[in-house]
C-alpha cells in the first residue's frame, strides 16, 4: 500500500493524551480520538485492530460457532436480570428529538456484554441433554459509560470486544471447558506477543459461583488494576479479593490506662494520629455495614488499611452488604456517624476483627461518642478478646501470602481477558432448562469469556515501544515491511519490489511521498513502529537497506537475502 | 463445518414474518429476531453477511481506504449541521439508570450515518490541493429509529452497512469519481448475483445538488421503493422524483354554467365526486405551502394525483415548504382548511397549475368558502387560462415519461445502494476548505456512497427462493457444498471427502446429525439453500450423488467428476 493513499498522516505534535497508547497511536495516525473514551480506528489502526481479531478469531473457532448479535437490545430481557436498573455501565437508547420519539418512542438498552442477548437465544435451539454442551461466540463492538475514561484504548465507552458463551449439562462440563478456553486464552496471548507478561489473575467470582473467576492480566505501568503474585505459589491475585497477611510484629507493652479524648472534626487516620500523638498504625477503622435482611455488621480494621468489602460480604455470607445508613449508627453506637469503635457495642452487631490487629496493645478506636476517641485501648481489658480474627483488609504492598509467607510482588497490570464461571445464575432468570436422560428439566450450567480486542491494541504499545516511537510484534503490525524510497529517481524501483514482496505474500507500506524529506521519512517510520525498515536511494548503491525496528543496526542486502530474512522473521 | 455444531438448528414451524426474507432466514436458521428491526445474525447468517461485505470490500479497496468510526459521537456535531433536532431516524444514548447518570450523564448521537464524523477528521489531516482527491470507507453497524420495520432485512433499526466518503477540490473532480463508484456498484451487484435486477435509479438530490442522486435499486417484490422505468430512454426515475405526463386526453365539453354546491364534511375526492356525481378526474385538489420567508404557494393538481412536494419546492426555488397553518389557509382563502380552490385567490399566493389540468373543461374545484364547492370550472371563463402548466404531481401507473411519451414500467424495488453528490454541504458546515495552489481557501467538495450489506442479504432471499427454501447463488452461499451422510457406515467417508475438500479450498457444511432422517436432512438442505447438495449413502454405491440446488435432477458422480464439476460452478 502506498503510504500517501493512508487517508491518516502522522502528526508529531499532536497533543499529548493522558496514556502513552493514545499518545502515540494518536501521533502515528492509528487512531483519532472523536470524544472522550471513543476513538476512530483510522486505516493503520484497523489493519492491526483486524489482525489481533484474526488471531483471537483462529483461536475461538476450535471452542465455537462465531455469530453476530446486536448491539441494541429491548428493556425486558434486562429487566429479567435485574441489571437495567443497577448495572452502572449500562447505556440506553432512545429517539434524539421529538420526530424521532414522534416515529417510536421505546427506549432500548445498548449491551455492553450479551449475557441477556445469549441465553434466551440458546434457550431457543438448545432445549435437550443431546444439544449440550455448546458454545458460540462474536467479536464486536461493545459500549460502556464509563465515568473517567482516560487511558487511551485501555478503556473506552466504545470498544471492540470478543464474547464467548458456552452451555454445560453440568458444572463439572462447563470447568472442563473452562480449562480448554484458559489454554486457548494463552495461546492467543503468546500469539499476540503478550504470553510472557500476561498472568493468569484470580478474581471473584461476583454473585455466580463462590470460586474465583480467572482474569489475564497483562503487567503495563499504566493498567489500572493491581495484581499481587506469590512467585513460590506461582498464584497472582486481583486485589480486591488477594489474600493477605500483615507483616508487622507488634513488641511487648506495658497496657496504659484507657482514655476518652476529645478530637472533634479531626478527618482521616493520618490527621487523627497527629491530633492523638500516635502512629497510624495504632489507630482503628471500624466500619458499620448492613445486610439485604437489615443484619448490622461491623469491620474493624488497623487504621492504614481498608476494609476489603468482598472478602467481608463472602464472610458473612449475605447477599447484600451496603454502608449503615446514619440512622442505623446511631442507634447501635450512640453516636454521630465518624466515632464508631467496637467498645460497648449491642450484641446485635456482628463484629469482624482482621487480623492485622492481633496482638496489638493500647490502640486507639473510636468511643461510640459523639467527637471521641478512646487510646489505650486493649482486648481482654476494655473488651474481650475476639474469638476469631480474619482477613477482611485489602491487600496492599508489603503484605504477605498467607500460606506461603512470602511477600506479595505487586504488579500494575491491564485486564486483557477474563473467564467467567456463571454457573445457573443466568439460566434461572431466564428459565433456561434441559431435558436430561432420564426426562427431568436440570439447569443450563454456563461460562462467559472476553478478550478486549481494542485494548490489546492500547496495551500492546504501552508494552512495546521506545522513545521513537512504537515497535510493533511482528503478528499484529499493521504492515510486515515499511519500503522507504528516497528520490524520485527510486520511485519505479520501489513500487516494483513492493509489488515482488506482495506477490511473495508479504504486507509492504511504501513510503511514496515526494515531496518528504530522507529525515521525515526515517522519524515517520520509526513512529509507525513496522517490524522492518527498506531503504531504497543513491546509498543503498543498488541494494535494499534492511533495518529491524527493534535493534539500531541495519544492512545492506540482495533482494535474495532479503526474501530469507522476512522468511526468518514471520516464522516460516 | 458439521451442521450438528451449527448452534442454530432449522425451524419449519418458525411463525411467519411479514416477509419472505424474515421468514425463510429464520426458517433456515440464518437469523434469529431479536425485536422489531433488530436481528442476531446466527452463525450461517454471518457467513452470508461477511461474504457479501468481503465483495463489497474487494471493490471498494480499488477506489480508498478502510476505517472503522464510531456508533456513539458527541452531541455538538451533529448539532453543527443542524440535523440533531431534525432527523428522525436520530437515536440517542445516554445513562440507562441512576447509578448509570450519576457517572456519566453526557448525551451521545448513535450514529445512522457518517458525514458528521468523517468530514471534520477529514479536515484534520487534508488541508492542501495536494492532499485531495481522497476517499474512505468503513463497513460498520448502523441505527435508525424506524418507526415500524417489517421486512425483515429490508429495514432495519440496526443494520450493516457500507459507506464511502470522497473528498475533491472541486466539482468536476467529485463528477469523475462519483462516475468510477457508479462502475465499481454495477461489478459489486453483478459479483452478488444481482446485476439483472439492479437499476440505477435517479432520485432527489436533497439539499446538496440541484441534479440527481443515485439510487442502486434491484427489483423486488416486498421492496419499499417504486421505480418508474422508461425502457427506449433506458432511464429509471424513483418514484418521488419522476417527470410524468398524465396519458388522458380530454374530449371537448360544451361549458355548463358553474355553481356552487354546499358539501359539509365531504372526506377525500372519492366521496366528493360520488356526492356531486362526476367522475373523480373532474375534481380538483389544491393545497397551500409557506415558504420558509412566509410567501404562500398554492400547488393544483387534478383530484386524483397527489402533489409531488420535491417537484413544487424545485419550481418555488425555496429551502423549505410546509403545508400551510390553518390560519393563513384562512386568511387567504377566507375559509377554513378544506375547501381551498383557484378561483379568487388574492395575487399574494403563487399558484402552480399541474399540466394533467391542461384542456379540462367543467371542473370541480373548492369555493374558498367553508362547505362549498364549485363545480363545472372553466379557464379563460371562471378564471384566467394558466399562463403556464408544470410537472407537480406524483406519478402513477399509466403516466407517460414525457422526453419519450412511453408509458412508464411501474417496479417494486428495494434500495441495496446510493450515491450521493454532497458538494459543500457538509463542508461548509465544518468549515472545511483546502488551500489551492493559489494560496486561495477552498471549499472541499464532497460525495458519499452508501451499500446496505444486511439488506442485500434480504433481498437476495426475496430473489433467489423457491417453495422449499433460500436458493443462494454461490459467490454468497454460506458453504459452496452441502454433504449429507445417510447412514452411521457413511459418516466416516463424509468426513474423509470433508476434509479432502476443504483442502481443494471448497467450503463443506457437513450434515453429520446422526438420529435425522433422511428425508428431513434433504428438506433441511432445500431450506438453507447451499449450491450444491451431495449424499453419500447405501444408494450411491461408492459414489457420490450430486445435485444442484436450483435444478431438480441428481447424478452420481466419481471424486474426480465432482471436483470438475464444482470448479466449473465456482467459475474457476
Amino acid at each position: 500500500m502506498r503510504q500517501s493513499r493512508l487517508f491518516a498522516k502522522t502528526n508529531k505534535d499532536a497533543k499529548q493524551l493522558a496514556s502513552i497508547n493514545a499518545t502515540l497511536l494518536q501521533k502515528a495516525g492509528f487512531i483519532d480520538q472523536t470524544m472522550s473514551g471513543v476513538y476512530t480506528f483510522l486505516p493503520l489502526g484497523l489493519r492491526v485492530l483486524n489482525k489481533i481479531e484474526n488471531i483471537i478469531r483462529q483461536e475461538m473457532d476450535t471452542l465455537g460457532a462465531e455469530l453476530l448479535m446486536p448491539s441494541i437490545a429491548p428493556n425486558e430481557i434486562w429487566e429479567q436480570t435485574g441489571r437495567l436498573g443497577s448495572l452502572d455501565v449500562l447505556f440506553k437508547v432512545s429517539g434524539a428529538n421529538p420526530t424521532s420519539t414522534a416515529q417510536n418512542d421505546t427506549e432500548y438498552v445498548l449491551n455492553p456484554t450479551h449475557e441477556e442477548v445469549i441465553t434466551p437465544l440458546a434457550k431457543k435451539f438448545h432445549y435437550s441433554y443431546k444439544d449440550l454442551p455448546f458454545a458460540v461466540y462474536q467479536i464486536q463492538t461493545k459500549f460502556r459509560n464509563e465515568p473517567r475514561p482516560k487511558s487511551g484504548l485501555l478503556r473506552c465507552r466504545e470498544f471492540r470486544m470478543k464474547d464467548l458463551y458456552s452451555f454445560h449439562t453440568s458444572e463439572q462440563d462447563l470447568q472442563n471447558y473452562y480449562e480448554q478456553v484458559k489454554r486457548a486464552y494463552h495461546t492467543i496471548f503468546e500469539r499476540l506477543g503478550l504470553g510472557k507478561d500476561t498472568l493468569v489473575v484470580l478474581a471473584s467470582g461476583g454473585d455466580f459461583t463462590s470460586g474465583f473467576s480467572h482474569e489475564f492480566q497483562t503487567t503495563c505501568e499504566t493498567g489500572e488494576d493491581i495484581v499481587l503474585y506469590a512467585a513460590s505459589a506461582d498464584l497472582a491475585f486481583n486485589r480486591e479479593i488477594a489474600p493477605c497477611r500483615c507483616p508487622d510484629a507488634y513488641p511487648a507493652e506495658q497496657l496504659k490506662p484507657r482514655e476518652e479524648i476529645k478530637g472533634e472534626g479531626v478527618v482521616g487516620v493520618e490527621a487523627l494520629a497527629k491530633f492523638l500523638g500516635i502512629p497510624v498504625s495504632k489507630t482503628t477503622k471500624t466500619m458499620l455495614f448492613e445486610t439485604e435482611t437489615g443484619v448490622v455488621v461491623a469491620g474493624v480494621v488497623r487504621g492504614d488499611y481498608e476494609i476489603n468489602l468482598l472478602k467481608l460480604k463472602k464472610l458473612v455470607g449475605c447477599q447484600a452488604l451496603t454502608l449503615a445508613s446514619s440512622q442505623t449508627v446511631k442507634r447501635v453506637t450512640g453516636a454521630e456517624p465518624g466515632y464508631a469503635g467496637p467498645l460497648h457495642l449491642p450484641s446485635e452487631v456482628l463484629v469482624y476483627y482482621d487480623d492485622a490487629l492481633r496482638g496489638r496493645a493500647n490502640f486507639e478506636c473510636g468511643s461510640n461518642r459523639t467527637h471521641f476517641h478512646s487510646i489505650n485501648v486493649n482486648f481482654g481489658r476494655d473488651l474481650p478478646e475476639p474469638t476469631a480474627y480474619v482477613d477482611i483488609k485489602i491487600a496492599r504492598a508489603g503484605d504477605y501470602y498467607p500460606q506461603t509467607s512470602e511477600v506479595y510482588q505487586v504488579l500494575q497490570a491491564s485486564e486483557v481477558g477474563n473467564i467467567f464461571p456463571l454457573n445457573v445464575k443466568f439460566s434461572n432468570a431466564f428459565g433456561y432448562t434441559y431435558t436430561d436422560q432420564d426426562g427431568a428439566a436440570k439447569p443450563v450450567f454456563m461460562g462467559s469469556y472476553g478478550i478486549g480486542s481494542s485494548r490489546v491494541m492500547g496495551v500492546l504499545v504501552e508494552k512495546f515501544h521506545d522513545e521513537r516511537g512504537i515497535i510493533w510484534p511482528v503478528p499484529v503490525a499493521p504492515f510486515t515491511v515499511h519500503l522507504l524510497s528516497l528520490g524520485e529517481q527510486f520511485s519505479r524501483p520501489a513500487e516494483d519490489l513492493q509489488q515482488r514482496l506482495s506477490d511473495a505474500g508479504i504486507d509492504v507500506l511504501w513510503d511514496d511521498r515526494p515531496d518528504v524529506s530522507a529525515g521525515e521519512k526515517f522519524a515517520d517510520a520509526d513512529l509507525i513502529g513496522i517490524p522492518v525498515r527498506l531503504v531504497i536511494s543513491a546509498r543503498t548503491k543498488g541494494k535494499i537497506e534492511y533495518k529491524n525496528r527493534s535493534v539500531h543496526e541495519s544492512q545492506l542486502v540482495t533482494e535474495q537475502e532479503l526474501l530469507g530474512l522476512l522468511k526468518v522473521l514471520k516464522g516460516e
